[in-house]
């Protein structure tokens, strides 16, 4: 898999209870040493968008990883999809990609579970952002076909023709 | 049914379970072969009003059709609800329509009928998308007859005058 | 009632079981004959907004009409949500009033008395999208006096001082 | 209290019961008898925000207050909803205060408690509305001690330290 | 802990029961001397978003504050929602960064813990707008450590690797 040089933004959360751009970083330099990082750290979901935007200025990223944690309160619930709409807004302001990447605490039966999905999710969100900056059409070839983060893949429906 | 020369952009997710754009391109083909169709997939639905900011950069269609599948967790219904939104914005950005087919988890009593769900609402927006980018005044022939995508037509109400 | 000459924009839907744009175009024919009506007819709700953008860039309308039908499940309660966040947008881009016309499945007991609903909310919208774009001030006269499209006025609240 | 020279623009609806937009200006005539008021009557709620926007056009006030009353059924409470949302877009656009006046059906335990709702929600919103305009510094006097409009203020609270 | 010259804009409201300004304002003048701060107090938390555009059109601040309290009823979630989005809004249009603090008449379990709530997360994000407008890779430090604000951090997830 050759990859362009390019460079992805990952802004992430104090709030998190897992090092999620650890994992962002980690994965991209196994797998796509020529692609540089630069991380921004903001306090909470709310704090993802506009982080984004300011990374950008600086840094002018190819792509950026929002990463964050929702909390177990049905008010996070709220806060997520406001922090949601706000990542779609910096989308449309930057016109690049932002993947966000949000785990929600009630996702996990345990906290090792939790910590497994955070892991899983961010890995290949990662290499999602990758793809999509450095070889896009790469994406294409699993269209259609139930592809998950955080859990194993759905796969694509099979049915009688 | 003449067509003018036409560009429709296709953007899909990898988080689906069919290859929707493969319907779409399809029906394009064999009802509007002088229509050019690109495509685009994106990791999921979250992504697709981005990905057609991005396409329209590159390839200046004269509409577009995103097309995504959402799952059947609650926060899923949340999460095409901000997709949507997203849409509305890229829409608004672009002045352009983007043809929006999303199907829900829920939606199907079982995989096989799931499956033509997605086939019967993706063929027919594709021809939606032909018609509003080269005759638009066909669709008024069809106005407040109670069309449906992805299940039979509702009709028109009949009533008594 | 006297009308200065104005353009109005009617945008309707193939997915809705009324043609709600028939009784639109009536009502304004009837009662302000100079007024001159355009019709652009869009898959459903969600392509409202963005269709009086592209109708805007035509024929740049003093006033639009978004005229739709809301489904009865409660996905569709969401879907007219986002189609309404999209009509705010296009009223933002475009500085003119968009008169959403919206009927749910769920208002009728019956189909005869959905039927109605239509055509009453459509009407009398119809009329205050004429006196917004040509004598605002005949506005003023109901402020407040609980008028109601598609059933019977509230009325004002009466009460002892 | 001083009031430096000011236009206030007041946006109001046909739909509410109770004639908002006379509370507002009545208060202000007699507290700030040198502010200026201009009016604005729409249908509804969801005209409130760009009526606002095409009121600033024309008369370029210093705020706005747009003022509107919430049905009863669940569906007007999304339609609320989407009516604020197009407020703050507004704001945004403007760059100037909207001071949104929304009174619910369901708030009041008769009519008559309804209506002192409206009043007194909208008297003291137009103070507020005046004085942001005039003299912003008067708020601070205020602030955290739990001022409410429509009903008796919460006060601050009150702990042991 | 070293800041280089800065200025912090706190948006307030009169409808908070607490005079949340007053912590942030003392937080920063202890932690943050050369900090210097503005204050701007508005009457609700949805008029915090415009506020803080208001403000940075004359304080040109480095980072705003935008405090405010949501009531106990149901119908102050919405509004808290419809607030929220007026402030991703606004980081948008200003580009800036805009600590969120709000407080939810809920989350106390008598008003003298709900008073801590606010002292605790008013103080904290106070450092954290600090930190960010002036040495955000300070920040970082804490990245996925469940840092909250309000109540004890929840802490990092510990797992068996």
């Amino acid at each position: 898999m050759k990859a362009k040089p390019c460079k992805i933004g990952i802004v992430d959360t104090m709030f998190a209870r897992v090092d999620m751009a650890a994992f962002a970083i980690d994965e991209l330099k196994r797998k796509f040493p020529h692609i540089k990082t630069v991380r921004y750290t903001v306090p909470g979901i709310k704090d993802l968008a506009v982080g984004c935007v300011l990374l950008d200025k600086k840094e002018h990223c190819d792509i950026y990883m929002a990463l964050g944690m929702v909390g177990g309160a049905p008010i996070d619930t709220q806060c997520a999809h406001e922090a949601s709409i706000g990542v779609q807004l910096a989308k449309m302001k930057l016109s690049k990609h932002i993947i966000e990447v949000f785990v929600f605490a009630h996702e996990g039966k345990d906290e090792q579970d939790l910590y497994s999905i955070f892991e899983d999710r961010t890995r290949k969100h990662a290499v999602n952002a990758a793809l999509l900056a450095t070889a896009p059409q790469e994406l294409e070839k699993f269209a259609g076909m139930g592809k998950r983060q955080g859990r194993p893949d759905a796969g694509p429906i099979r049915v009688e023709k």
